[in-house]
């Protein structure tokens, strides 16, 4: 089977064979394929798709290109969640306790950010000491302990996602239905989970700008979840402006602190209990999606979830002080308030604004190899159909140095807009697949 | 203009800009793109197709991308001969002598041979002492002096096609009309022509193996050829046997020298005079076909077109004493008739088949790196619809091993077909655009 041979099938139109398809991702592995063979293939399949029967061989031969983490020893269904990401998404920080908390285990291998929106590791590393770069085997013994890790993508992991990623990056290939699915699907299977629930957003400050290309992803990544054998959910969650308050990433995590209290924004409490609610009935300990909505409400009443979220940030080697005082949490150096320009009603918050300001603060990176400021970021911010006073604030800017806070000043004072009367509301949890 | 943009956009099935492609060639030609992005652009290419605009853009950057030879201080109208290549294919050797003995100059750079059709370059080498690789310089000087110089591609002329043909060739994007368009005419139009006459073959023993398929292609050359403003003529011939008796090396210069003489096959005579008649068409020195046609004739009878071949053989190098005496050329230790298996008449040559003997043979290229044996091929070889006795030579194999013999001889048996009645003859020229 010589590579050409391959491409020119799919150049073709033609759907690959199970076998044709492992040579591929065994070529981007291993090397025997050139790297502008893989380009070739890539754009081919870019224009002319992969059936679902080729996305589940795509997704399957990059889940064994690496490590596959075996948790069968942990009794319970394992159950995770993935979102395609958004602008203040810091959901699974607060969702991973609350669930375990219910008893069911939650193994969760996250990415780090890049572009707009920012990653779960970049936040959780904004506690002092918490470390993220467990090997394979201690995070199955952390699983197995404390029925949670929270990870980063190890290099054992879909290694040949790794590769085709950053060959798509460069070759105009990522925005392909069956290429993302064998992306996040390959990397969440490999972790050993039984269940998966996906939070697809769509909107301005989503990578998905429709509602309709939404549910195509949606749909695609159930139905190649499913066919490996997995209980798969997806969310079609709306991603217009920012979920939650705080957007960079020490302030993303006292946000996280403030919703396992209960005391967090409306909208971010209700996509965390929304998405924590099918991942209870998934992992078998709710049959109704009341039902897991009561039990989700009475850990963080009580307060095992915030217990459960100590004892985790403590096995990761973060200070656990942070949980009960915020306050120890990366400070920047300038905290300014951005006044309201005139009184009103806020009519929009354009999230991918608020991300390319807190971008510029240091909230996020560019390119891969630039660092991140934990403290930096935007909190308090306004959400769409507020009312405001004149001279009120709008968010406090979290900046390290002056030109920094300025430039964002700017950014910021354009992203929000005044009206007069709230537009209509339109629901943050739009579909359930 | 980020590679990724330029590749996005024909992605999404949009003319690129004289400025983007102008920005891929050079990335071709100085590294500036890597290989992946480079064939990630041919794929989509090769899947969204050039506007005829995009590719004499694309035509022009090649050529452009190395020296162009600047022969404008050689008088007359400078016309060459481009063919998409066939079995048996020697034309070029006898008609650029009698083209510049009707006074038209020939200025000449060939390829070599790869795959199932030989090169030029390879046939003349087989002419003992015989230079191909004359620097520009050289090959201008002698353009000047004799009208004509017989050549090789040397590095510096469209140095783009070079990489994009060998990237081509591995990722499966070699069969798209605008990228074989750029491919050939950069280089012909870089040997400072103003002229050139294109013989586009299709059938069994072509690139193209319809008609239709020979036919949108002339199209395109002719099109983007005169965009690039020449003067530019495309025949379409057919290409199912092989063209002339003979398919080897020096037994396919030894056909040549007959052909020079007048005593070439009258297939090779015909498709030799027709090229011939359009390039003294274009190069103003005949009104009419049949007045360009006479003019051919006479400088065959006359012997001037034999002379000038024997001035330019010597001018490069090479023993003019073969031209009088082909025993001269190298010679097979084995020259071996295949006899006719029963009587009758021959109903099918399979050029292809032929080919693939004689590369079996030596005579060819399977691989850039393979070595040629000059000597060996086949000669005498039968036409479609000649008549046949049971034991008269169907050829004559001209080995120089074994092994290689008997292989030969079972390929060219089931290469030839004998039946009861002659095929019905179908037209050699079929075409002219």
């Amino acid at each position: 089977m010589f590579p050409q041979h391959i491409i020119a099938r799919k150049r073709d139109g033609h759907a690959l064979t199970r076998e044709e398809i492992a040579a591929f991702v065994r070529g981007a592995t291993d090397g025997s394929w050139a790297d502008y063979q893989l380009s070739a293939l890539l754009m081919a399949i870019f224009l002319k798709g992969m059936t679902p029967e080729e996305t589940a061989h795509y997704t399957d031969a990059m889940m064994h290109s690496g490590v596959v983490a075996d948790l069968s020893a942990v009794p319970g269904i394992k159950v995770d969640k993935h979102s395609t990401g958004g602008v203040g998404d810091k959901v699974s920080i607060p969702l991973a306790p609350m669930v375990v908390a219910c008893g069911v285990p939650v193994p969760m291998i996250s990415g780090r950010g890049l572009g707009h929106s920012g990653g779960t590791l970049d936040k959780l590393e904004s506690i002092p000491g918490f470390r993220t770069d467990l090997s394979i085997e201690a995070y199955r013994a952390q699983v197995a302990r404390l029925g949670c890790a929270l990870i980063g993508q190890t290099k054992d992991l879909a290694p040949s996602d790794k590769k085709l990623y950053a060959l798509r990056d460069v070759t105009a290939t990522v925005e392909c239905i069956p290429l993302i699915c064998g992306s996040i699907l390959s990397k969440k299977l490999a972790e050993g989970i039984d269940a998966l629930v996906l939070d697809v957003k769509f909107g301005r400050g989503a990578f998905m700008k429709t509602i309709a290309e939404a549910r195509q992803l949606a749909a695609a990544l159930v139905a190649v979840g499913r066919a490996g054998g997995k209980n798969v959910r997806a969310l079609l969650t709306a991603m217009d402006q920012p979920l939650g308050r705080a957007v960079g990433n020490a302030l993303e995590v006292a946000e996280s602190i403030a919703c396992l209290r209960g005391a967090g924004p409306a909208d971010l409490m209700e996509v965390t209990y929304a998405l924590g609610a099918h991942m209870l009935m998934l992992g078998g300990v709710a049959k109704t999606e009341a039902e897991a909505r009561a039990k989700l409400e009475r850990v963080v009443r009580d307060g095992t979830a915030l217990a459960k979220f100590r004892e985790i940030v403590a096995a990761q080697g973060g200070d656990a002080r942070t949980i009960d005082d915020p306050a120890r949490l990366p400070q920047a150096k300038f905290k300014v308030p951005l006044p309201a320009p005139r009184a009103g009603v806020v009519a929009d918050v354009d999230a991918m604004g608020v991300a390319l300001a807190a971008l510029r603060l240091g909230a996020g990176r560019a390119k891969a190899s630039d660092r991140i400021d934990p403290a930096v970021g935007v909190d308090g911010l306004v959400k769409v159909g507020e009312r405001v006073a004149a001279g009120a604030p709008l968010c406090v800017i979290h900046a390290s140095d002056d030109a920094a806070l300025a430039e964002a000043q700017r950014m910021l004072a354009a992203a929000i807009a005044i009206g007069d009367s709230a537009p209509p509301a339109s629901p943050l949890i739009a579909e359930v697949l």
